[in-house]
């Protein structure tokens, strides 16, 4: 399957303009033959969790991601996309599940080319100040679908640089982990070193799309990356616009576990025990 | 404090030689002013799993632990050193211990620089079919010894691949992780991903000592790193014999874990959880 991964300059709160940054991305993907398009973290929206509480209408969501499924449809290609979306209980305490009143996630979802979503993933690491501030993080784990053939899961940003949680997408069957981001200039490690790791170690494909640029208060370092389950770079952008294109299959997937059986050779009882 | 790493070729039970080679670099890294020596997995008797186990005399090996002490006491250097050591029990079912009769752990064993025993760490994570067969997989976590001011902990090889492992080192404190290795050759992304990005999601200083040309049936890489809590490589071996240096303490520890909180926000809770 051929994978594109879109890294762009939002404006923040502009769906518009996000939107047709988007569309123009999907047209060139699909005539490029690709089956999906991955897009950064809250990139319809830009990245600005303080603004984004302040000014958002929760009640336009709905019609932005009615535009977005359009796009999908209107070129036959699948997307993943991020936006808030509503925390319907938040389970601080398992037995005792508290409203949410108006707070959010910051969520993942996956459409396929008809448009109809197929995923959905909730952000279960809040990174800094601000998105603790703006947001609520999800508790659930990510799940897996089958897309185009490939087991298929997403995590956002934060998210994937604890390996604990691509831990649960592989031990879930994925074969494809598709990460929108919002990095900060300067942690170039982390696509370039923990990025790589995570699709090593795990022995997955993983996708990690980046904002470039500066949006609100926050200048991005751009740096996306597809990795490959042997702990390559299949494709890695510089630190503007760009869509990258990668190949991802099950066959590449399947040969690491065969060579080096990580995923079967991890020991949860001892590591459970071992937590402190 | 400075650390120091050995990379080199051993001689299969040529326990003579492999100390001479020893002591030659503990000479020389005491010289340069290291506090410690690190050596790779099983160096002392080379790296033979099915030849060890056929002939290597238990009997000899409380001796050559004594020649090793003498090497730290005589050259006033902290040394790490790994050689097969008596696996008195195998927990497999926790309630009924059973004696593991002449079975082996490797294990790793760190020495003070007048040569007394500061921390012993039998390998969890057992890789191919030789050593499966030639030794015994531990079920302890790696334990943590404040050596020369720094808090540090011990992994073998193939268990430092596993991000849980590090995770298990960490939570106990370590702020230097030292790790005896047997990597073959064709695995550059172990030294050049995997070990970065096990300093960096961990934030630790972590010191990683291979063999290299051929020993028994084996090609090794060489390639030993130490990397820094920000997943940058502080030193790195080529293919050959090799002395590595390397400044570790703990203020970049500190400074790691004060910029991004990897380790205070784990979600332990929801991971065990998650598992399957």
């Amino acid at each position: 399957m051929l994978l594109s991964v879109l890294q762009a300059n939002a404006s923040v709160l502009d769906v518009d303009a996000n939107l047709r940054t988007i569309e123009d991305a999907a047209r060139r993907a699909a005539q490029a033959g690709a089956a999906i398009l991955l897009t950064p973290e809250l990139f319809p929206v830009g990245y600005a969790p303080l603004r984004i509480q302040a000014e958002l209408d929760p009640q336009t969501l709905p019609a932005i991601r009615q535009r977005l499924a359009d796009i999908a449809r209107t070129h036959g290609i699948g997307l993943v996309y991020s936006l808030p979306a509503p925390a319907q209980e938040v389970h601080d305490d398992a037995a005792r599940p508290t409203p949410a009143g108006d707070r959010w996630h910051i969520s993942a979802t996956l459409l396929d080319a008809t448009g109809e979503e197929v995923l959905h993933y909730n952000k279960v690491h809040l990174f800094g100040g601000d998105e603790h501030k703006a947001f609520v993080g999800a508790q659930e784990p990510p799940a897996v679908v089958v897309f185009n053939g490939i087991r298929t899961s997403m995590l956002i940003c934060y998210d994937v640089e604890f390996p604990e949680a691509v831990r649960a997408a592989a031990s879930r069957g994925a074969e494809l982990l598709l990460v929108p981001t919002a990095l900060s200039a300067g942690f170039d490690n982390v696509p370039q070193v923990l990025i790589r790791a995570r699709a090593l170690e795990s022995q997955l494909n993983v996708a990690y799309a980046n904002h470039c640029g500066h949006e609100d208060i926050y200048n991005f370092l751009g740096g996306s990356v597809v990795a490959g389950p042997d702990g390559s770079l299949l494709a890695s952008a510089g630190d503007g616009p760009a869509l990258l294109f990668a190949e991802v299959g099950t066959d590449t997937v399947k040969a690491a576990r065969a060579e080096v059986p990580y995923l079967k050779e991890r020991r949860p009882d001892l590591y459970a025990k071992w937590e402190l």
